[in-house]
């Protein structure tokens, strides 16, 4: 069902051939949620959260039980520049946390009963400083994006991918520039909480990437000059997973640059995903609104991890129990208004 | 521990004489969110949270294990004025449908890991209209509150009360407008989808029951006049889980006016409260802010049941599961930034 991916234009071909949603089971579970003993609309969003994702599993009544998270982590050389509050060694014992079930991703997976995987790649390899090259190769890139590609577990029915990856604001932020527009104080924040002169040296190095390689609106080749090997990983299980119809929500602001990167190269590209929560990453909303995306979780999170969408993966579980597990009407012996 | 509720002044006496949150639990668990493996802040809301639930747990480790779930049913002899959409045989009928699993309470309930108890008061003896007389008499009113009261699971570890009662948002309007002043239109929504015509005349109904009850400061005393039997039994569930040091999750639109009338009484009595989330019900958002709470989600739910507060369970267990189970730096040998 998947095909290898053997060169970028693999990738490129598979993300914009991808067939959308089966229409007949949207239509059948829409027909089963005006039955349903409530009020019409009274479940708000998870009535339009079930429809969406029983569309995408092709079953009019369908059930949430394989959940993936995956966590890919990636290191940068624009560290160099001084525009994280950690430094880059933080990455790789974070990847130890993962792996020995520490960190706040490993409690949210199992409090939302979703399988944990975490890929490391190249730690000790980081991306060249983009203010001064492409951070990634074309080599580096496939390489990357198949992390992620390989990674989806093709039985999981929903995906959350998130990141870990000292510095991983600044390419993010670089990569919503290039795309978007505007300035590059727009799209920075101060991610893991860097100081006001930190914010403007990191604002600094964003517009000197997107001033060096923004000239293309080529979502891979932003993705490659400005991105990295996490970010690419995570683009690569979305494309993935639109694919193979496993609907994704999504988590933060670095999560959502690698998305945005897919929705250039094809408008329907997002197509099963949602957004997980809106981060207090400054520019998560802002990039939320350039992905037509309205997140369903606003609690100030700004970790990371695919924590935001692993939080919300509870929610869609419930949507889908009342939509596929309540009575009718009918089968209730309840009087519809 | 929970006192025998005798009469209104034992109600009265118990919950403004009930001790606050384990301040020492409190302070270990603000201590011990500052070491784990995240950056200061990072998981927002969540960390409030879980500082919140250890302190009223007395534990700064906390687990939630053992949520309960409560559904209250009542009928209002209000809806002789034509306030609501649907005939107030739906009451019963849906009682039926959450006794046998049907309804949108009971998969939520399931998917957030609480037990559910139902308890319908009288559903053959709907309240006096309140736009002719009081609601409740005193005697009713206590029966109410104990049925709420003792309905209190006193090992569970979390608690949500929801409603059903066809008619309901009625008198949750009408002691909203009573506590905190403004129009009767301030006050007053579509609830399960009245039109136009519907809501104007809801909006004069609500304005009646308060010209003629609502000139007292009395939280009791305004339950009394304008409530109903599934309000008061909220009223009493979320005081005996104060005096227990249970924690709660409000529901919407009623379970909130249930509350506002325990705030009336004591300052304190909501202390151990969150909001669940922001309902669809039009006015909720103002409620709320009347007793300064923030919700955690807003969804467009306007269903009751609990369908809010229960969404909200598993939100609240992430947060609680993060901060007892997350390593912290020394232990996972990460350097804090």
């Amino acid at each position: 069902m998947l095909p290898e991916l053997l060169d970028l234009n693999t990738f490129r071909d598979a993300l914009t051939s991808a067939p959308g949603p089966d229409q007949s089971a949207r239509q059948g579970a829409t027909d089963r949620n005006d039955q349903l003993t409530k009020p019409p609309g009274a479940l708000g969003r998870l009535e339009e959260l079930a429809i969406w994702y029983a569309g995408w599993r092709g079953e009019a009544q369908p059930q949430v039980q394989s959940p993936q998270v995956i966590v890919f982590a990636g290191n940068h050389g624009v560290t160099a520049q001084g525009v994280s509050a950690f430094p880059p060694e933080v990455t790789v014992q974070m990847v130890m946390n993962f792996e020995h079930g520490g960190a706040a991703i490993n409690q949210l997976a199992q409090a939302a009963g979703a399988k944990m995987d975490v890929h490391a790649l190249d730690l000790d390899r980081p991306t060249a400083d983009f203010t001064k090259a492409p951070a990634l190769s074309e080599q580096d890139l496939l390489a990357a994006l198949r992390t992620g590609w390989n990674a989806v577990d093709t039985g999981a029915d929903l995906l959350v991918v998130g990141e870990m990856g000292i510095g991983n604001t600044t390419p993010a932020a670089a990569i919503a520039c290039a795309l978007f527009g505007g300035a590059a104080s727009d799209w920075t924040g101060r991610g893991t909480g860097v100081d006001d002169d930190g914010l403007v040296n990191k604002t600094r190095v964003v517009a000197e990437g997107v001033a060096l390689h923004g000239q293309t609106d080529d979502g891979l080749e932003i993705l490659r000059c400005l991105g990295g090997r996490e970010i690419a990983a995570m683009a690569g299980a979305i494309a993935a997973a639109r694919v193979l119809r496993i609907p994704v929500i999504l988590d933060g602001f670095i999560c959502s640059a690698a998305a945005a990167c897919l929705s250039r190269m094809s408008a329907t590209a997002l197509d099963h995903t949602i957004a997980g929560h809106q981060s207090a990453e400054s520019a998560h909303a802002a990039l939320l609104g350039q992905l037509g995306k309205e997140p369903l979780l606003s609690l100030g999170l700004r970790l990371g991890e695919g924590s935001g969408g692993a939080l919300a993966i509870n929610i869609l579980k419930s949507a889908v129990a009342c939509h596929s597990g309540m009575a009718t009407f009918a089968e209730a012996g309840v009087t519809d208004g």
